[in-house]
């Protein structure tokens, strides 16, 4: 017989709830305390004798444990942490998590998941209409965002040369009976390498990925990428897919949709804008009526924005918005059945995924929509843009810190530090920003990147994303930090 | 200036908490009485009209949303949701992943998510301890079953044909320097569609994947495999691929590892082992002695398993696991610089993922371990696998129900109700299977599935998971509810 032990999960959770609450929320206090480190910084042989990582026979329990991993971990939600495009989240986000966790559900089938269902359905629709690419519009939400373009890419080949499901890809001349030569992807050198890892991933090969130079600021030139378009056709290849980069990695630069679009048109080829980090500035009304960043949005076949980033909801969040029919266009080309076959139901969002069992990530953004509206989101872009333009100016004013970009394209500051030991001298500026970069963070007051550009030595790439940083605590205070901390250096001592 | 207006989230979170807890301690209450329905069922047209998913411009109130997606929502923590492979979490599923909420961490680097580092890089040793895969063993996480194996399939390519990576996959005869030919993909008639996907979005194609025929118990037929191969050998192509499964998704089965690894090495194939199912079974002490079914495991090239589905982590939660070096070997294979120039941080586990940004997922399955012990987590497998059993004793004794297999493979009890009223009648059974689904799934009191299999009438697919289900309040009484659900039809108006 089956054990009928009695399991009272409802009062477990209950208990386990009133403790979790108290360490959250102190710890969230703690992380918007300037006064306390980013993180306590520990390398792996540390941390192992730190924490006890061992994994039982039997139970133990895990409230220590749990202690520790906040005490270790990096505290996103402090203003300091300035070193990826994405920062901490924000109450809302982390009851939806905890919404998540409940309900436990599984977004493939409407039946199991009728609400996330239909959240995901409208949220991407609506995503679609700020993007201008109207009522036809709508998406899917995937793990990432180079999940995103890799859902784009794939969908994108089975789109234009639906055959390869089935038969494999085996272009010509190899094979006289394709109808495509060897397909070739465009994207910027400037692009996120999700876009290289898509290709491997299909088997195109890294070698058939086109690199479409970038102008100063850090956008495709559009005549390069028609040269470029140009020579793989006479080579008998088939380009099909064009990658534009909507806010860049490094340098946070837009590559111009539209005129990218009418080369796409002209010659066959998928649009892709890539907005994993800048796409979701589409919020901001004041974004959309002064910038030309989605001039042309409505032209592009695919657009991925992660709202994980810029908008502050919980990793992770990612979507792929299309005009062509929402989340119906990626059921018709990945579904295993031929398009004429395809009459699933319309809501059962599995079909177009590369997955199956998926978590329901829509939730997440739509309760943030809901909870700050559109306009209170994209408040959050115009404050993180007017705090970037008043960094810009700190830098701007201070000897010895060099702007890469004069004005910055997007949201990261990026600059050298030329200590003023070394004027007159030899030296590696690369080496240089390393060294300090290393001690900046070692100290946990602050944890801030730095980049590598070709051409270019590296630099400080500083995000200011978080909604809670401060001009003069926060970013002032970097730059004076900075300047304290070279002021330690002996750099005759440092081979640079 | 930026605005420096003080944003307090830590009370705001208090508050909210507060709030939530309260909601959610309910549902989970309500959702292990066996008096409330699994699910108040709404098609999308009601489901528009019960609650608003229109996306304001200004922010609204969220928790009126909330509750209502509670109430609409699939209740899994009911021990009658018996329709998929997962089942609701447990309390510390649902306080790791508001853990995880609050940290919003990411584990693509380790100097922004040590500590999850090294609980993704433990837990993942520890079970491939579990099976037998010794010390260089590990892995890393990935967001599904289906990308797992796709990560496997990817780095099985790689690995094997380094030179796929840059210069694409162009096989021979079309290209007589490719060291391979058309590359084939083995894997049984009852594995998961998740193979095909990934072998499509390689662009390998559909046609390319080899289907094994299965015994009478859907275990993939070994000297079928080898036909199978020597065929493809054959005709000129490459078989570079097994995929064994442990846990087919319909019936149960296990795939005899030891056996067809022997063919692998012999063909010189990749073995991976799609575990995603049933593979977390061998957290059970009484499974790994008793039964074969990880009999050679520690032959698999990589082995996937799901702890979100047997295991009752949250979704997702899914590992892929290898004997080669654990997570390195996935950034040899999958890093975009050629393995002689990785020189990457060994503890960075986003080198060797397909995606870039991560969830720390493994901190749940981590957690999960520390608190339950593996034998916990192994008696929740031996509980399971008790009620299937005990289950299968009641349908047998019942008129009118016939198993689709005696005794079952593993934990899905599979069978068909024949209506006593239509003895002597021509009918068609998946008709009547279909039927009788829909009306139980109806009432919201059961949750549970059918499944389509070659060859045999639509059956009645039951998921014995929930830790909570009781065999007589729950298991006898949907044999009942069958029962009483059938004397309700008048099967003459009924096209069977």
């Amino acid at each position: 017989m089956v054990a009928t032990k009695d399991i009272d999960n409802a009062s477990e959770l209950d208990t386990m709830l009133t403790l979790m609450q108290e360490m959250v929320v102190q710890y969230v206090r703690e992380g918007q305390n300037e006064a306390n480190p980013v993180v306590t910084f520990q390398d792996p042989k540390q941390l192992y004798k730190a924490m006890d990582f061992s994994l039982p026979t039997q139970g133990t329990g895990t409230f220590e444990l749990i202690k520790s991993t906040l005490k270790y971990s990096v505290n996103s939600w402090n203003p300091r942490f300035m070193d990826k495009l994405y920062a901490g989240t924000n109450p809302i986000g982390v009851i939806s998590e905890l919404l998540l966790a409940v309900l436990n559900s599984n977004v493939h089938v409407y039946h199991v998941s009728p609400v996330f269902t239909l959240m995901e359905i409208e949220v991407t629709k609506a995503v679609g209409r700020l993007l201008n690419m109207g009522e036809n519009s709508g998406g899917l939400l995937c793990p990432g965002g180079s999940a995103s373009n890799l859902l784009a890419l794939v969908t994108a080949r089975n789109k234009l040369f639906p055959m390869i499901k089935s038969e494999g890809y085996f272009p010509r001349p190899m094979n006289p009976a394709a109808s495509y030569g060897k397909l070739t992807v465009f994207t910027s050198q400037h692009s996120h390498y999700s876009i290289d890892k898509a290709a491997q991933v299909m088997g195109f090969g890294t070698d058939n990925i086109v690199k479409v130079p970038v102008d100063d600021i850090g956008r495709m030139q559009v005549d390069e990428l028609e040269r470029l378009l140009l020579l793989s056709i006479e080579k008998g290849e088939t380009p099909f897919f064009i990658n534009a980069t909507a806010g860049t990695t490094v340098l946070g630069a837009f590559d111009p949709i539209r005129k990218i679009s009418a080369l796409a048109k002209k010659y066959n080829c998928w649009l892709h804008v890539d907005g994993s980090w800048g796409g979701t500035a589409v919020f901001s009304d004041k974004v959309r009526a002064e910038k030309d960043w989605f001039d042309g949005s409505e032209l592009a076949d695919t657009f991925t924005l992660n709202p994980h980033k810029l908008l502050g909801v919980p990793l992770q969040c990612s979507m792929l918005i299309t005009p062509h029919q929402g989340h119906l266009l990626f059921a018709k080309a990945n579904s295993l059945r031929a398009d004429y076959l395809f009459h699933g139901n319309p809501y059962d969002l599995g079909a177009g995924t590369i997955g199956c069992g998926r978590r329901p990530d829509a939730a997440k953004v739509f309760l943030a929509w809901k909870f700050y509206g559109q306009q209170g989101l994209g408040a959050r872009v115009d404050r993180a843009l007017a705090s970037a333009d008043a960094f810009t100016r700190l830098v701007k004013q201070r000897k010895s810190f060099v702007l890469v970009k004069d004005p910055s394209p997007f949201l990261q500051i990026c600059f050298w530090f030329v200590p003023p030991q070394l004027a007159g001298k030899e030296f590696d500026l690369s080496t240089v920003t390393r060294e300090l970069h290393r001690r900046v963070n070692q100290s946990g007051e602050f944890m801030v990147d730095h980049a590598p550009l070709v051409g270019k030595s590296d630099f400080f790439r500083i995000v200011v994303n978080a909604p809670t940083v401060n001009l003069h605590r926060d970013l002032e205070r970097l730059l004076d930090a900075i300047e304290e901390v070279n002021a330690t250096v002996d750099w005759s001592t440092v081979q640079c």
